[in-house]
Formats: structure tokens, sequence, C-alpha cells
């Protein structure tokens, strides 16, 4: 069974949400090798996030960026946490409840993404800077 | 190592959260072949999700239900995203914050859940109809 | 491919995060094996969770437990399922928001987690006592 495992620096990004799709699929030839598989996709930060939503209309990702500044506020009152600036522990709370890794089933050498389904990067800080991806892919 | 990959259509359900672990396992009479492995589902939407809870009482998928509705509000006056209908937004942010894939460790030829876990479809839609999870299993 | 799975028993812990990493990796001498592969954590319960989260700052994991306790408040008046205590229900939506099993890259060895990444056990009952996580490990 072939392995594939790189890093990938994804470009720095403001604070929001962002379709990174095609920056993770252009870091990745290696996929049109596999018939049948798994793109797994990690990121090595706590204030950043990956998951799969609409890749369709960009207000999608700038209401999800609202919703999420509206659940988990700044300045919250029981935030103790505050060291690193008023972004940094709302930016660990939604890194969670995002998650840090996406999986996603290889078929015929292609992610089988949905037909609306794209790979957000979540960044929940003000200057993040750029974020390491650590992709494995494996399978036959 | 033998690999198998399926779609697995689910039937339409109403909105709200589903128990779908007998509709998936019947649909995976592979799982049989594997002594230990991953099984790997992942729904092909953006309103919809798959997440693990407890499969007994059905009181927890409608309190599920609740607690999303009243932290992910349609109609939040934040929203710009409402072209596809009040469900619809909040069906996106849903949908990330549970997770569009669930990956199950496979034991002797059976999923390794809890006793008390099952499979939950999350239907973030009214008319979600039927929905597609791409099921991957892998193992030996 | 070689294939290791092994249930690791979490020791009790109270209510709250819990950076879990060096209890995990101690129970897995095999991780030495793989030049690369994936390493996933499932936990077998619904009112406890696994994340990936800050390992320094333990002010971190405390205004986590109290971001989560403020959005998912005990004894809301539209939870029902309130005959296993005013934790349980919360327990049971928090274990959803941040998932049953994280899956982390293996490379070289080792968890190819980024310098500021520890594994956090969410335990979200008063009396959860010790949890099962089943440990599986693959790749080459």
């Amino acid at each position: 069974m072939p392995w594939h495992q790189v890093e990938i620096h994804l470009r720095p990004r403001p604070r929001g949400f962002h379709l990174v799709t095609k920056e993770i699929v252009a870091a990745l030839p290696d996929l049109a090798r596999f018939r049948v598989g798994v793109a797994q996709l990690f990121i090595q930060h706590t204030s950043a996030s990956l998951t799969v939503n609409e890749n369709a209309d960009p207000d999608v990702r700038a209401d999800m960026e609202r919703w999420f500044d509206h659940a988990v506020p700044e300045r919250a009152p029981y935030f103790e946490h505050t060291a690193e600036g008023p972004d940094d522990m709302p930016a660990h709370v939604k890194a969670s409840v995002l998650g840090s890794s996406v999986s996603i089933p290889i078929r015929d050498g292609r992610l089988a993404l949905g037909t609306w389904q794209g790979i957000y990067l979540g960044e929940h800080r003000e200057q993040g800077g750029s974020r390491t991806v650590v992709a494995t892919l494996w399978g036959e």
C-alpha cells in the first residue's frame, strides 16, 4: 500500500474562513496514484482549524465567521487566558469546536468531495501567519 | 490490505437527529472481513452531519436538536446568506460544528462502538432528501 | 502494513479538560515501529470527548471548560433528558460538539503534533470514572 506524507505551508490569510481546496489539491499531485484511499489533513496549530463546508457563495464563509464571533465572544468575563490578546482564547475554543483535522475519502485519484463541498481553513487569529498542514494519503 | 468503499444513500429524514447505526451497518456486510481496521463515514453534504452519541433514549436526539436550534438561531441578524431559506445558513454552521465525517475503529469484524454509542445523522434542513455517505473501510 | 489496536483505560479525572498526551503516548510503545502512519484515538463514551489543543498554560483548559459550561448550560429549559442529572444532557451535547475521536499523523515513530499541541480529554460528567479509548495505529 502506498503512503504519502507531506507538509503543506498555507499562505498567510486574514482572520476568517477561507476556501483552500485548490491550494491543498495543488500540493498533492500524488492523489492521482490512489484508486481508493483516504486523505487526512491535520493542522499543527491550536488557533486555526480545518473543516468542510460550502464551496460556492463567499457569504457562507462570512456568516460562519460572524456566528463564531458571536458564539465565542472576545473579552468574555470568564476568560482568564488573555495575555496573548483578546483573539487568542476564542481562537482556542473555535479550534476545538471545529477540529484540527479533516479526513476525506479518495476515489479514482481524486478527493471524493460532494458537489458543493470544499475545504475551509478557519483562521482564528488576527495575525496567524502561514499555517502548516500535515497531509497524509494512504490507499491502493 | 483489503479496501472497501461504497456509497450509502440514507433514506430521507425530517429535520433533527436520527440514529442510523442499523442502516449503515446493514449496508456494510464487508465489515465482517476485517479483524482490525477503521471505518470512515463521510457525508457529501454541507447542511447535514454525522456524529456519535447516545443510542438509547430518543429524548437525547430531541434535546440535541433543541440545543442546536437555540445556539444557531434562524434569522439571526448577522446572517446574510439567506436566499435559500432561514434553515440554510444555520445548517451550514451546524454541519461544521458537528463535522462531516466519523471514523470508527473495527475490531473482530464489527464497529468497536461503546455500549451506549450509536451513529447519528444530523439532518439540518427541513427538506434535506436522501443523503449520500461515502463509507471507506480498510484494515486486515 | 503493520496494524496495532489497543484499549487504553484513562485514569478517572474530575469534570473539565485534561491534558492526556503523556498517558496516551506511554500506552503506545508501538508508535516507534511506524515510519509514517496515522494514530486514531476513539473514546467509547457519549459524555466525554477527545480534542487537540494548547499544551502549555492550564488556564486554556479552565477557560475551555468555562466557555462550554456557558454555551451548554445545565438546567436549560429546553432539555427534557434530565433523569441522569443536570450534567448529563449538556455532556452529550459537548461530546458531539467536540467529537469522539482524534486522528493524528505519525512521522518517524512519533505523533506529528505541532509544538503547542496536546491531546485533551474532555470529561463532561461530575463522576465520569475511568474512560476507555480504543487506539488504532496503522502505517508502514
